[in-house]
């Protein structure tokens, strides 16, 4: 119950406390004695006072573990400077199985949330990244158990802020859980340490992770849920980057890149990293961005397409980059932003631009099934957030020519931006491409397919003319969910060819002499694209 | 020889030109019968003239076949256009074997060099790539063999520029060839066209991939060899790419992302893409390039630095990024350029800051295996052109402190930039970093090594300081041959601590507020480091 008690510091230690007899006193004693009288007195005084001070620490000692024997399982913890390096092994939720049932862990992980349950129950609803886990503290009275926990314990954990980082120790149980992604285990809590604090929120991550169909459902249900507005998450970009939808787009942005790569890889593409800041402007007509460059101007490139197509003139063979893209578009389209990261390949060709085209299309529904095989969590945490249909595909992906997409589109009556049903050689419109989205997917129930043989005049100057129609061009659009979201084509490698078509496109060959002087000392016939 | 005689045009087939008989005609013929024989006198003289055409046809035919029976076997194709796809089985000089001896082949390579020998004998080298192969093509005479080479085929493979890409249809022979990586085969020529022209070139690529110390040696011999000067290669960037030293430095490059990342995902890092676009630059100090942004003013990022904290304080757990880095320092150092790819990491930790250091050191050595495994044939390339020691590497990685390596350099009698010997708190300037990778070298015998424990005051306001001795820091440098490659540290997670080191610093903790506010609503104790 309390400490056993200490004995008294023994009399030993201060003879001199001993009363000295009046008597003696009287008798006079010399200089020499009384000196040695004053230095026992002072330190029979010290020893009594240490005493008192020692019996009255010991009596805070009882009375503190009487009121509180779980101090030491919870608190805050000291500024983590990498103090020491047990070696302790450190819980992920995503890896619980039956088999931790029953055992001691210890994990970190953030405070999603708190409910307190009568006097004695605090649950936590414990977060690591897109997973969380159902913590439960009882109050017991088991006062010699050291994995007691106190009412103060539990006062503690209700008023941690949520989004703190806590070290948690407990004992993993079966339980039904429904609030949590982990729904068949609980941690029963005995050590509750706060590694760090977050201060107050702007807004929860529960507000922050409801999709629109939820928050509507729960005005009808006279549930007031808090909308997080864009600014707002904006401006706590850190907070709101927590909500499981964008855990899980970053993950598959990243897994994204890592299939492009792997793929390419394998069909033995090279990497590259292209400039960014350049002398001159690349592409003419779509906007730069300009940077001071000391005393001189510099340009941030608008796509690193004069880059690989020189890669592929100094027999790179096949290469790749992903990489920031600048255009100085103010447009404020949804499709459109000032920097974005392309996905760009090019390849040299022996027979065909066809070899590009199938290049890039096994490489789009590599991604498509890796995707599927190892992101399905991640996908159903966006697709709660944000609900839309299971994307389609077909094993052997659709082809058509541009011929054909603009006679199915013809024949349903789209309209140009003038309300003329769409000419023969029109580039599409956003609004035509969703037309057409919706077209393919009703006649052949898939959300991706390829559009090859654009009209070459709604192409850029550096596109191979088809070798039977002049009209025509070797070049292509691939589309998702009724949006173009790759394009691409073989390019005309012949340096004379190019000046040719410059010429007749009525532009001046002198300043694109920087581009075609690439391919002045021999250039394969190549192709590539761009995802961005 | 020639071809067999045609039978004349039968006399069926102008039946009116059997000479009319003259009495007929004197019996004085109807109007009608004129007309007809008109005809007929015209259609017979069509005829034969017909015939004469076709008989010096004829004779024009077999005298060119006299003359060339090989030129169907060679000359300039038309522009590629993607005309047909065949599908044909195309050679890469890399996957060469025995099994392909006495195999006829078509591949597409570049004209490498061209020397004739005697009147029927010319050698081509055919390079792709970093491979070069011999061609031989022989002047015969066996007229009805289809794969007969001529003398004006040796003439026109003598006219051809070197860098021309050529489609050849040859025979794999084995052989013995000392000037051509690829040594124990060659291929016997009986089709050669060119299908991209190359224009006059600037320098052989011969030229460009000489080593000093060959260049050196045959000036020695008395051979004058030809000197390529960087601001040449910089200008003709694409010719200069084909050398095998260039070809190999990009594959290698590509590489070593590829290594880079691997190990990385496998221990569960996500790849981000941070912003190169910023409204404010990101690190006080380094000097930042201005971009003009519409009307207002934009930054280009110096580093990742804010935004993989970010991701760590939005739990994302383990982040890299390989991607741009901006500074505009004019300094013409050979370490620094205005633009660089950087190659960066940060992960939370659990225990200590060490658990980082792992991280990095288990990356590089798992790169340089990689390397060692997968890129010989690239790094022999290299050290062809630019030689140089065998990197070497401990099984377990050297890892020393800053005060360890200050003593070693100061008991070798290291000095400062004013000639004293360093003092114990001093950063290591370049020269010092040599000094101390040769002390390494010798005593070690390794090119890799860790610095730990770099003192505070060197270090940037956001390090976290020892917990132990305030005059140190948890950071880190890695070294390879004698330079630092690589520099990381425990970052500074809470936000309080770090306004109080910016104040110690004598900085204004407003101006570095979008800094801090990263880590108001919670950030895990993390680290990381940067390469570049």
């Amino acid at each position: 119950m309390s400490e056993p008690t200490k004995p008294a510091p023994p009399a030993a230690e201060a003879p001199a406390a001993a009363a000295p007899a009046e008597g003696e006193a009287a008798a006079g004693p010399s200089k020499n004695e009384l000196k040695k009288q004053a230095k026992a007195a002072e330190k029979a005084k010290k020893a009594a006072e240490r005493a008192a001070r020692e019996e009255e620490e010991k009596k805070k000692r009882e009375a503190a573990a009487a009121v509180d024997n779980a101090a030491q399982n919870y608190g805050k913890l000291p500024l983590h400077q990498s103090q020491e390096r047990p070696g302790r092994e450190w819980l992920s939720f995503e890896k619980l199985t039956d088999a931790d049932v029953g055992k001691e862990v210890v994990f970190r992980a953030r405070l999603h949330n708190m409910r307190p349950q009568g006097a004695k129950i605090v649950f936590l609803q414990l977060r690591q990244q897109i997973e969380t886990l159902q913590g439960v503290l009882v109050a017991s009275s088991s006062e010699n158990d050291p994995h007691q926990v106190s009412k103060q314990m539990l006062k503690y954990a209700q008023q941690i802020p949520a989004e703190s980082i806590v070290v948690v120790e407990g004992v993993i149980k079966k339980a039904e859980v429904k609030s949590c992604t982990i729904q068949n285990y609980e941690v029963g809590i005995y050590k509750l340490h706060t590694l760090v604090e977050a201060e107050p929120l702007p807004f929860t991550i529960e507000d922050a992770s409801r999709s629109e169909a939820e928050i509507e459902k729960g005005e009808k249900e006279g549930l007031q849920f808090s909308k997080v507005s864009l600014p707002t998450r904006l401006d706590n970009r850190v907070l709101d980057l927590r909500t499981p939808a964008n855990q899980a787009i970053f993950r598959i942005q990243s897994g994204i890149c890592q299939l492009f790569r792997d793929h390419l890889n394998n069909e033995g593409f090279i990497e590259i990293h292209s400039p960014k800041l350049q002398g001159a402007a690349t592409e003419s007509g779509a906007s730069v961005f300009k940077v001071q460059y000391f005393k001189e101007t510099a340009f941030l490139a608008q796509s690193p397409q004069l880059a690989k197509q020189m890669c592929i003139a100094a027999d790179f063979g096949k290469v790749y980059e992903i990489g920031p893209v600048f255009r100085a578009e103010n447009s404020n389209t949804y499709r459109h932003l000032t920097e974005f990261n392309g996905l760009d390949l090019e390849l040299a060709i022996t027979e065909h631009y066809h070899e590009v085209v199938d290049v890039l299309d096994n490489l789009l529904v590599s991604i498509f099934k890796g995707l599927e095989a190892k992101y399905e969590k991640e996908i159903e945490a966006v697709r709660k957030q944000f609900p839309c249909d299971k994307f389609t595909y077909l094993e052997k992906t659709l082809r058509l020519t541009h011929k054909e997409v603009v006679k199915m589109l013809q024949e349903a009556g789209a309209k140009d931006s003038e309300g003329n049903i769409i000419g023969d050689q029109e580039d599409l419109s956003t609004e035509n491409e969703r037309f057409l989205g919706k077209l393919i997917k009703e006649k052949y129930n898939t959300d991706y397919f390829i559009v090859d043989k654009f009209p070459l005049a709604i192409r850029p100057f550096y596109t191979m003319p088809d070798p039977n129609d002049p009209t025509v061009s070797n070049s292509y659009d691939f589309f998702m969910r009724g949006e173009e979201i790759l394009s691409g084509a073989q390019r005309i490698h012949d340096p004379n060819f190019l000046v040719q078509r410059i010429k007749e496109l009525g532009a001046d060959p002198a300043s694109l002499e920087d581009y075609v002087s690439a391919f002045r000392l021999g250039a394969p016939p190549h192709g590539g694209g761009g995802i961005g």
